[in-house]
């Protein structure tokens, strides 16, 4: 017997449509607008909906496997029948960590986990600890960035589906690496959404930039925060995922006394305690604001880590002198001294490009750097680009080796985009393969963005050309020549620098200090005895260290080497790292 | 010379009109979005109205004085040339203090500041310490309860304008009385409402019940917060009120990391130092959440109070036997239990008015009881039912001697609706004075909103009907009858015992502990060795008291005294205080 259950607490009656036969099956109304029954010979396999009061057939909102697509049937899936192989592994902490951010479809050519997995040894030889895999979420289409998703239960079947998912995950703890996964909560896709047909999903008390916002604090929101945490209890529970970063958590508005992201810190940490490995959540927060990442016994919501664009903008901005949009207030020396001691640039102050003040001062006395998690880039800011073109493919060299070093040293946790470690040469556009009619409503939104921002349209690629997702995988042979050998070393060096520097994976933020010369374009980072030197001037340059220099631990130029007591002359566009007295 | 200053960031241009002078003066631009001039011969009692790139004359959204009703010019008006006599006026904590919420216009016939200032003495024999005063904010026509108010900074000219307030207020510290200002920030009155013409002032980002939010989050956020802020600040520093009822609190929607409530209460506090005196906010809040008056240090907002709602539906539903609508949750001694020692009732538990989980524990070993404000009835809970029926006229004598004991020897902050003290006659009912095309829309909505309940339309009083608001004047002549003369001395008894008995003004909560028995319906109190023992039953009964009864502190029924041991005998209905011993 399977059992069949569906929340849908308005409907007169429910029936389950088990494909292939002619007769659906009612089902009971139990308790809390639960509806249930038990179904003979419908095993793993089954294909099955829902149909509310005679209407159409709808796939169940809890789905764990959609084979035919978003609009099609679900098909019953048992979590239990999995050979799992990761018995020794007992997860791997947050603090100390470096995550890795991949896309499945553009990874490899095939774009599926299987293909994926047969390239972990790169990320185990390049020394990152955690691959954080963008949303597997069921989305329309084949291929996608992953944040379409409409069923948040199933793994995008393209991708290989539930099965092969954990394949790749089981992989991935036989190489020690963890696996972090991107989920959506904030909103669905605008196609295959079903969930207001069964329930009060969403409420118009909010609003989001993808319309009416998810129903967290409304009438009936109880089921739809279980709908929500439970989904996220089953990655971490039944495929054994480490952590979960999730999407534009500011998007969750939420006015219950309880915040959902509290409601669902406080299960994860128990589900934690109950299988004994660290599990762990990432926020992605525009909201600059130091009680998301707080302990829930302080008054905070207790989330585990979050990203922090602040960091990113101020690197991004001084590396690149772009200036533009969300990067006015960034671009100085003073500005990435500021979010390397403070963390947020905006922790009270005026942000031009919000024209308002924002965000609230990180107490770096008592909040570990490490639950900041920052970036040289991500995918959103390679792929919300015009043509997705990586920072990297926009400096030379040695700046991209400033920039790799500015990360990899920092008190916080590092996260790497695919393919930047060796500086890739393929963009990472923004691509989609919806249905014609709202395909072509998303190609002009796209043109008519950049239009607005003086963009010839010609130059934008269209999402819903296949060739705009092929031009975005990653071109593997590429690793092996020049600069890309040469870029994808440092990072290996500075991978390994920091597992065996404790100063660099200290996360105590009132032990950072920074010194710069604004005019003279030079940095030190001071952490304790080690410092990290950055001459970003296109001439070298003697910078002060404070101390008499002693071991050199990193370089960047060839020619690295001329330490002269307290000081050290670094080459144009260069970074070093030393160890003092 | 005086100088005139309006926030109008979008403005091209903008002018000052004088009314009665030919010619404009336009306006400089400042900074951020600030307008400025100096005018000659424009000192307080002119008349003026500003004028945004040549469009209508339109309000101050400062204005301090509207003498011409809401839609006309705005007048000069000097804070400064006030006679204070109230030098020796050090405040009055609201700890250990009793409210009384008073209406100016139904409080006396007249319906003036000036007429209210005669009747302080009745509130001084009477032994309250606040009084709070509904809006006064300028609202459109002349009588109404002050929620649709639209000139926040100008005193309703009906009532008296400002220097009237001012004399209310002196009159009231020259008898030891403070007072308390109801102010709504979050949303303005449908008819007289210019702001949107100056700034942003409202956002679609988040509904309320009255429309578009007031912008607390969005673009040009900071000046509608000082807009807010300030407005506070005005009250208690040029007005020398001693503290503000915050309107709604759940409808002042605001993302930004600090909410509009901490910057709010910090500069509250800021100012209580500077002016050394107690200075309060009280808010009315529906979210249950505990971190609504939980300090800042703890990562609260720091409010000084807020109303308890959950009281009052406990025991309303358990006095009057209603359980519709909201009161669905409450009714049992059960309940009353929980909210003296709990406070909420929805704390977390399932709120079936709501269709969700609601709330959050107080946490009553650190949280004081002071900070919630309780009332056997307020404004909303009498004018909000269909004939504005106070609960005093639905209960015999002895039970409204039960539910005034149930407030005032409370560990709360006890509240008083004007008249209920002498248990008054007189409805208080929804009455407004808006022009005739809104008034029939207001009019017609409330009959709809009483038809759909079950309500004949013919029973519902007419909002616009100039016999409305005269029904709801207290009637001064009745309190020297009785019933009402017998009310009356239980108030004064119960006030006058609750000021000399440290046990009742004690606000720690783990101190508070409730026996009661369901079926025989008593319940006993325990605050240290005092008791308030409570009988509901409509026959006689043993009330055990746990130690031996010594001393009775009061007694609603005449004949009460029968102590025996550790038992209380009471009458039917009735309430008595001893001490135990």
């Amino acid at each position: 017997m399977t059992s069949f259950t569906v929340w849908a607490p308005t409907a007169r009656r429910v029936d389950l449509d088990l494909l292939g036969r002619s007769a659906r099956l009612p089902l009971e109304h139990t308790a809390g607008g639960w509806w249930a029954v038990e179904a003979a010979d419908a095993g793993p396999g089954t294909d099955y909906a829902f149909v509310v009061d005679d209407g159409d057939p709808v796939p169940d909102p809890r789905s764990l496997w959609q084979p035919h697509g978003v609009h099609g049937p679900s098909r019953v899936y048992d979590h239990g029948a999995f050979g799992w192989s990761d018995h020794l592994w007992r997860g791997r902490a947050l603090p100390g960590s470096v995550v890795y951010e991949m896309h499945v479809g553009t990874f490899t050519d095939e774009g599926t986990f299987d293909a994926a997995a047969a390239r972990l040894d790169h990320l185990v030889d390049l020394g990152v600890d955690h691959i954080e895999v963008m949303p597997v979420a069921a989305f329309p289409g084949r291929h996608g960035w992953g944040y379409d998703g409409v069923h948040l239960w199933a793994v995008h079947d393209p991708y290989g589906g539930p099965d092969a998912f954990k394949r790749f995950i089981d992989a991935c703890h036989a190489r020690g690496l963890g696996v972090v996964l991107d989920v959506v909560y904030n909103h669905l896709g605008p196609s295959g959404n079903y969930l207001a047909s069964l329930g009060p999903y969403f409420t118009d008390r909010h609003h989001t930039p993808w319309g009416a916002a998810v129903n967290l604090d409304d009438a009936g929101s109880d089921e739809v925060r279980r709908w929500i945490v439970d989904n996220a209890l089953m990655w971490l529970r039944d495929y054994h995922v480490d952590g979960l970063r999730l999407d534009a958590v500011h998007a969750l508005v939420d006015e219950r006394a309880v915040h959902v992201l509290e409601e669902l810190t406080a299960d994860v940490d128990a589900l934690a305690a109950a299988v004994n490995r660290p599990l762990f959540l990432i926020a992605e927060s525009d909201l600059n604001d130091p009680r998301m990442v707080t302990a829930r016994e302080a008054g905070g919501l207790g989330v585990h880590a979050q990203w922090c664009d602040d960091f990113h903008h101020a690197v991004h901005a001084l590396l690149t002198g772009e200036r533009q949009g969300y990067y006015d207030d960034f671009g100085s020396l003073a500005t990435l001294a500021k979010v390397y001691t403070d963390v947020f640039v905006h922790d009270g102050a005026w942000s031009s490009f919000r024209g308002r003040h924002h965000g609230r001062r990180v107490d770096r006395e008592r909040v570990p750097g490490s639950r900041f998690v920052v970036y040289l880039n991500d995918h959103d800011q390679t792929g919300n680009r015009a043509t997705g073109d990586r920072i990297v493919t926009n400096l030379s060299p040695g700046l991209q080796a400033v920039g790799a070093a500015l990360v990899l040293t920092s008190p916080f946790t590092p996260m790497l985009f695919m393919g930047d470690e060796w500086g890739a040469s393929t963009p990472w556009q923004f691509f989609t393969d919806h249905e014609p009619e709202l395909g072509e409503l998303v190609s002009a939104g796209r043109r008519r963005e950049f239009a607005e921002h003086g963009w010839d349209v010609e130059d934008v690629p269209d999402p819903q050309d296949p060739a705009t997702v092929e031009h975005s995988r990653l071109r593997w042979d590429e690793r092996a020549k020049d600069p890309h050998e040469r870029i994808l070393g440092w990072h290996r060096e500075l991978l390994a620098l920091r597992r065996r520097t404790p100063e660099l994976t200290d996360p105590r933020l009132d032990r950072v200090a920074v010194e710069f010369d604004e005019a003279a374009r030079w940095l030190v980072i001071r952490r304790g005895a080690v410092r990290v030197a950055c001459n970003l001037a296109p001439a070298a340059q003697d910078v002060p260290l404070g101390s008499a220099a002693g071991e050199l631990l990193f370089a960047s130029a060839p020619d690295q080497g001329a330490l002269s007591g307290a000081s050290v002359r670094l080459a144009p566009e260069s970074v070093a790292v030393l160890r003092c007295g």
